[in-house]
């Protein structure tokens, strides 16, 4: 048992939370506000609030307001450029997963020079070590999704090269992050299991990795619980403010995980079928792979799995040490029932049979990292195997 | 649900860690080094190992050797004193849970004018906002007992007035901590005892608080089921490396517990007793306390204290609701048979009956505010009837 372990963000969680963060000391004096090119934050007041806070503290702001769903370096190097030509010293990503991750890039390439690609590791990145730290972040999350507002991970696409890559470091930790369950009513049905099933996959994976610790364990299994307790309860009614704060708790744990241990090889296969696919959500993608996925580490993990199934529920006892790892995989067939998200198909959204072995290959170049924590090591042709089991 | 959350430390944690101190970023140029009046620091090697580390990173060091068991003002100010003539820029903490708040007390007032018993909320401490933060601070443990190293807490008695009083801020939270258990192999069986049921406690109080989180549940509960089953092997074996290893995660974690919930109102008792009585371990008036403490709450918070029995292993099914709560005082008993400790007098200590009314005033005086977040609010006269039943 040997680890490191470091989650400096302070956190302010719960219902009405936002409220509290004017009285919180904010790390600048103008910040650049990031925002998806969407409308809900403005439509939702979300964007009004948050402006009032900073008035009340004399703090000056500037909104950049065009990340996308699936956001792309090109947005980073818009934001960050607009952020040092308007004098910003600190960046507030306020939405889901792709505003927040924005503002950690966009923070960094603020404070270093070049490319943000020369600061990425794998793929075309040129893996540099940025040495001017970040401008401070504050996230303000509107979703239960990524655990971005608890880790310091931003995941930016490259369009040109369809390259969509993780980076973090120290300074990419928000300063203070706001996860209040109240601005997360809005979200839509079929958003809010995607979402959901992404927060889980990142417990899921992260239990499994090889580096899993007693504390990244104990994050986990309590995030896997809550998210397959509460995820069909705020599926079927948005307002059950009850179920959104315990998924937004399972989410934020998924965060820690992020933190203290690691997504593994079916975040890397997922990255290549939305990067390829960026009409393609995450967690869509993440759903689709997950039952060939996780029928695959069944017998190559099989404990860690059972572990898994209890916490979603499953009285293992009565099974055979066969089925007991089987039975995370059953579960996790029933969560997708109840949350209408069985019916998944890559075939969907455009994707070729015959281009699995292309984005195998581009999974494995791209986050090839990721598959040197898999509990077991997967070969190109399993890798190949899995995401062709997962077609339809 | 609605809490905050910050435990900024970053934790170098396992068998060997402090091997790799060698390779953080230290906070500075001139470290004061803090260690207890003993011998045991030196004797191990480990404050050579220590300067050596520093000597390879080509910082500047200083040592300050005075601080006893019960730590007190004086010394504070003595190494305040020190560090700031010495111009040393960081401090660092080595030995026991004393020489880590020390350390913590001396790099705050090493930064602040005045006295530190002007920054002291209880008692007749002035209460003043310290608004110059601390030096860093860098804590390496070589017991498993209090947490301090994951918690901002630091105690210190001020002898003048028999008042042992904690304080922290963020400021007080070590930049970095290593949790080496090779450090912890030669701790005394005894000491080894009295520190594993002072970890138990924290996260034992913790559990019960009114201020608890589904986090610091979590952490808790993991602390009760690691210290309840490893604590009497480390006991038994002093070498057992992987039992040590257990026992200081399960330290590390109460302090994770220190961070995110709080102790009760069995430490504000516990500190009035060794603050009268200096020569009691902490953990050992801690142990004397427990089981009338225990008891009167069993009644006051039944679900808590049974889910605590759980944690210790206790199959409370075949109980009944009236003897699920009560099966954690039973389990707690055991506990102290196996680890030796079931034995333990406040008289043997000179503590005299007809002075616990008086101690359970200083308790209120000095700690009240411990009081405040206990699950029942104890009157003055349960407050007496508590400390008369744990009277032996």
């Amino acid at each position: 048992m040997n680890f490191n372990y470091q989650m400096p963000t302070k956190l302010l969680f719960g219902p009405g939370k936002l409220n509290e963060l004017v009285k919180e000391s904010l790390p600048g004096k103008k910040a650049l506000i990031v925002i998806s090119s969407g409308t809900s934050m403005k439509k939702n007041g979300y964007l009004e609030r948050v402006i009032k806070i900073l008035e009340k503290q004399n703090i000056d702001h500037i909104v950049f307001d065009k990340v996308l769903p699936n956001p792309v370096k090109v947005h980073v190097m818009e934001g960050a450029a607009l952020a040092k030509s308007e004098g910003c010293d600190f960046v507030i990503g306020l939405g889901g997963g792709s505003s927040i991750d924005s503002a950690k890039s966009i923070a960094l390439m603020a404070k270093n020079p070049g490319d943000y690609w020369d600061y990425i590791g794998g793929g075309t990145g040129k893996g540099l070590e940025p040495t001017e730290g970040a401008l401070p972040i504050i996230a303000i999350t509107t979703t239960a999704g990524t655990g971005t507002e608890a880790d310091p991970w931003t995941v930016i696409t490259k369009e040109e090269t369809n390259e969509k890559i993780g980076f973090g470091n120290i300074h990419t930790f928000p300063t203070i992050s706001v996860i209040d369950p109240e601005l997360m009513l809005t979200v839509p049905k079929q958003l809010t299991a995607y979402q959901g099933f992404d927060a889980l996959f990142h417990a899921t994976e992260g239990y499994l990795a090889n580096i899993a610790t007693p504390i990244s364990d104990a994050y986990a299994l309590k995030s896997i619980e809550l998210a397959s307790k509460f995820l069909p309860l705020c599926v079927e009614d948005g307002k059950n403010l009850e179920a959104r704060t315990q998924v937004a708790l399972a989410n934020t744990l998924s965060g820690f995980v992020e933190s203290t241990s690691s997504c593994i090889s079916e975040h890397s296969m997922e990255h290549a079928l939305s990067a390829h696919y960026p009409k393609l959500p995450h967690g869509a993608g993440l759903i689709m792979l997950s039952e060939a996925y996780y029928t695959f580490f069944a017998s190559k993990a099989p404990n860690r799995m059972t572990d898994m199934a209890k916490a979603m529920g499953v009285h293992v006892e009565s099974l055979s040490s066969d089925e007991q790892p089987l039975a995370f995989v059953k579960a996790l067939q029933k969560l997708k029932e109840d949350c209408n998200v069985s019916d998944l198909k890559m075939s969907d959204y455009g994707i070729k049979k015959e281009e699995i072995p292309k984005l195998a290959e581009n999974a494995r170049q791209t986050m090839g990292a990721l598959f040197e924590l898999d509990p077991y090591h997967l070969s190109l042709e399993e890798t190949i195997e899995i995401m062709s089991s997962a077609y339809k």
